[in-house]
């Protein structure tokens, strides 16, 4: 029995692979291994590994490896240690391959660890292109690994032209669309955010219209993210809607993001706005489609968002160069040009469903791509 | 004045690096900073540190991050507290670039610590082919690097089909052919190699012929390193000549190797053997123009010896995909063949110099590429 | 030329070594050399460097060491890194002995580094009683520490009474009590502190009569610190005296005390409050000494407070153990029981200055001890 | 039930609590866990952890922390990468109290991750006195633990007067002395050594009188270590005896003990040496048992060999303060002197058993104080 380990670093990594993790769970052929690490350990910013026992996944091992300070070096020391932690964890689980997921930080440290322990390396989400530091890391954890499941067709061509083995590469589609599908079939929402989730904010009507806000800090532009946040928080609350606002993941500039966020809560107590930290993913979905618009530069935005025909603002640089759907109007960090393309989304309503980012079966075709490929660890490039 | 940082790891890497420091430090655009890291510090594979300050490079900061154990596991944590470790140092530096060399897991930790702490990042050698963990290791750096500074004009093709931006790969040619190129303008001997650098073994006389033999451990094939070293041993000390072998760097399968030399010493007492830890680039190489023979699996014998024109048996997979010139013969790990190889060698002597690898003037090449190409860190894949 | 190399850690830390490193800075015998490390360098904590480098003490080298989580487990591992980490500083700085000040979990880590690189270890503030995980570590460094500086003769004969030669054992009053000194000669308050030192809450009239409010959380009460610190919030609320609120340092806990203050900033809105991260030594000595009451459980109230006459309420356990003078009263965590004792305190007023934990003097004392003092590494249990 | 984990950090840890793994596996009301780290896992060293399993201890967790370089500097970081990764390992785990072994860097590191995880800490082999790094750690360990099992009535007395609450003080004797009580009872040898066990040299014949030689290089001593070990070897051979050598343990100095034998062997070529790398511990104690005398600086000579009645010959410093039977003869390391009193213990003979360290039944004493102990992390010094 093949032993698959995947390793989940983040909250937002674990929405993307939980119906892999499900498809690999319900084979025979397959002995699944989670290791959980980094901050999808932390309280901070919604312990991703809750929700994971909550939907049956019992880590096998659990690494504390982010360090304090949100600033660069922290971000490198965090990757570091997480290759020492994660060797380790390997080490005891000896696994036949081992799954990592997007371009974060820890994503590397997975792959290195992987790498030079011999353990053959299967990418999700490779071959996208976004511009930033996670670009760098997505492309070179690509060299690393030998197995690619991208998410579409021009990603698997784009990781083909880095000279990967094109027998290697295979167009899954994104998990994060098989979550999307299956709350497109059952779309009621049958709770109260704020009674479910907590958060602090006023309370919410979801009859009454409303804006999703997620918007995370760009983190090779560190000292901007109190302003970019700022902008949008102006923006949001101009449009008179009711905002629900999702705390960003870790990353450097968290905290410029997150003085803002504190700032104008004290300052302007805006009673239409709920900031919630974290949501099981089926219910953010369900939020998110009964949403008048997305607003931030999640990649939500672009992938979720396509399949389920929700208007979407993307501010900023984050998802420059992402493919994307007719669903998606670009601004800049600028507050007018965000309101005035809110009005403009929210007029649209609905768009129609885009398969650009998978079908909704994603996660069983990965678990197959996993249970059945040949398993190596040696590559050539191939020119 | 702009701060370069040359990250040095290991002998050989010093060894490549040496003329472009030297470069780096006549000019007066340029700060030279040197941090000295991992098996550079090792007395047990022949401390660079002492050659390097007898070179006049004293370091500005020195980290030992070496695990003991020369496994897979031992590597991936050696590469993790590599970053954690320099990411202090780069710190406290504060470089306004950083140079990383080559392939190994301490030029992957520099790459990662660089990349995170937003400084751009110049990579030596890369694009070149060898197969094995160092090449995924190689082209991940590249997707890390912002200045590609590459040995060959293939080796930038490659780059270049990588997806990095044109403008930012310069063809230098290696430095190690600098050093070649003063030796070959220089080439006596003036002092007795077990005199000036101990080691165990007989006395060699350099008048009478001899070889050379440089064999590392292959990493992914850790067991098998004491089988292939044994098979070398056995074919050079058939060969009838005076033997001078050089201690392998450290890697894992190191101790496979370690145990067939030593086992070797002790059942066969060969007078004709002298074994060494470590010697000084330029006397090293004046040793191998010398000798009748390179024999082993060093890049040394596909890069200096390519401009030296001393004959090599190259033994089996380490090199497999690198650019060569005609003094390369290649074999397999089997001492008939190694055997018959090197009598052949011996018989064709010295070949005609090739520049495929560099004319002599890499080093000076180099440090003006770093001293004023465009620094920056914002980049994106050409496609 | 006697190099002593201190490791800050902490802002309290700094504050209590200040004058000390005055006095090493000012002989000519010494050669003082400063490391900066963990919460000391996070901005969250309010940045101990910045002050330290407008005192014109620029860091030799800096060391991130702290982990995200604020757990026991960050703090085990934030310990950890320490080694790790200021091994490398103390091997590139080679200093003649290290100075470890206190009890928190980096002066572990800077004792059990120094042990271990045969460096001689002085340890300032041994041989006190607290309970909890900081007496185990206190005396855990003094069994690993040579040198010996202490704040009291019942400290002194504690250290002795732990093994330690009485020849290594120094009672020079504790460094904190000479800025102490300082302020009291000259006490006048020319700033304001909201405006000199931001922070949050409503603005503060000094001349109007105000609390000091500093509570750490007690680590190994983890969940109860958020509980804890609201019984002081309604406490001081209900004095219906003006509030000086400092941020704990970080500390497992820290999480449940910051939420407590948010949550009752949000709910209560207490304008007579105001919150401050951080403030320059003397200017919060001059503050304090100004006040009605300091309220918490700081040993701020039992070292400077005792020496300027300030009247305390300290809270809880832990300070339970240290020596005393007669200006504390002690309290559980009770809100009733604390504003009781608040409004006794209040009504007593300035208390008569007590020399038990120094007479001003300490820092020069301390540097003359270090600068003259044997240093050996060679030590065994008296007994 | 009651979780205990056991962390076993180096084969002589291994040996001397081995009876107490067999006691803690055998109580129903006990879940054994052990943790193996650091050297118990290098080949180099004698892979303890090989020996472990084949007697049915299979670990929950391996962490590999040890640094490659045997300096000053690499115990350090070594002591620091232990804590990382054990408290990854607690924290997985999860154990009622943690038990950590005598006094070496890796149990100052287990101390450390349990102190700060709030986890109950047992320590054996507290108490003792021998000078060096070891003392210092040995006694810091103690300041850190919560329970003290202890070999002798007198290192009960020194944990008491360092503080620690007598009711946690327990004299259960050293489990090592259990081992050479079932040796000592069953004193036949029915294998060839270097057949089972390897190693390298000539052949050695039992019934021919011998000596055992165990010499490790004294920490703080790191230059003298080859000069020392080479008296060692010149008296050995000047006996005329047959000498079975066994390797010593990884630390500072280790290199130039290993120089210094392999130098000797290569220049003397001694047929009457053998060298071992490692044995299992009930076939070592039976070739002690039948020794004429055992040389070296082992605290075996002084435990076991106190009950087994063997003659020792104790050289230098490492045991200096260590309580002792009249089996021991002690000599600096000076050839002549060790040859003398080889010469003198020879003429002896066995001596009478001393039960000093213990009775034969530690094992399970020691299991039945952890089983039923109170465990608490709440200590204050007694005095």
């Amino acid at each position: 029995m093949r032993r698959i380990c995947v390793v989940v670093t983040a909250r937002p990594s674990y929405s993307r692979i939980k119906t892999a993790l499900d498809g690999l769970r319900d084979r025979e052929d397959v002995d699944l291994q989670v290791i959980v690490a980094a901050s999808a350990l932390l309280d901070r910013y919604g312990s991703a590994v809750e929700v994971m026992r909550d939907d049956g996944f019992e880590p096998d091992s659990m690494v504390y490896t982010v360090l304090e300070g949100e600033s660069p070096m922290s971000m490198a020391k965090t990757a570091g240690l997480g290759i020492i932690e994660l060797s380790t964890a390997l080490g005891n689980l000896a696994p036949d391959a081992v799954v990592t997921v997007a371009d974060r930080f820890e994503t590397m440290s997975t792959a290195v660890a992987a790498a030079y322990m011999n353990i053959p390396l299967a990418h999700i989400q490779g071959g996208e292109v976004t511009g930033s530091i996670d670009e760098k890391v997505r492309h070179s954890v690509t060299k690393l690994s030998d197995l690619h499941l991208v998410a579409t067709e021009s990603a698997a061509e784009r990781v083909r032209r880095l000279g990967e083995d094109p027998s290697t590469v295979h167009v899954t589609g994104c998990p994060s669309i098989d979550l999307a599908s299956a709350v497109l079939a059952q779309p009621e929402i049958d709770f109260d955010p704020a009674e479910r989730y907590g958060g602090v904010g006023g309370s919410i009507d979801l009859d009454a219209g409303y804006l999703v806000v997620l918007q995370h800090p760009v983190t090779t532009e560190y000292q901007a993210s109190r302003a970019q946040t700022w902008e949008t928080l102006e923006a949001a609350r101009d449009s008179g809607r009711q905002v629900l606002w999702f705390w960003p993941n870790v990353d450097a500039g968290a905290d410029g993001t997150s003085n803002a966020i504190r700032t104008f809560r004290e300052q302007d107590r805006p009673d239409g706005f709920h900031f919630f930290k974290n949501m099981r993913p089926s219910d953010f979905l369900r939020v998110l489609l009964k949403a008048d618009v997305l607003v931030g530069n999640s990649s939500v935005g672009i992938r979720e968002c396509s399949y389920l025909g929700v208007p979407v603002v993307n501010i900023g640089s984050r998802q420059r160069d992402r493919e994307r759907g007719h669903n998606v109007v670009d601004v800049g960090h600028d507050r007018a040009e965000i309101l005035s393309a809110i009005e403009k989304q929210a007029e649209v309503g609905t768009y129609e469903s885009d398969t650009l980012y998978g079908d909704g079966r994603s996660g069983n075709r990965i678990a197959e791509v996993l249970a059945t490929a040949d398993l190596t660890i040696d590559k050539r490039i191939t020119y």
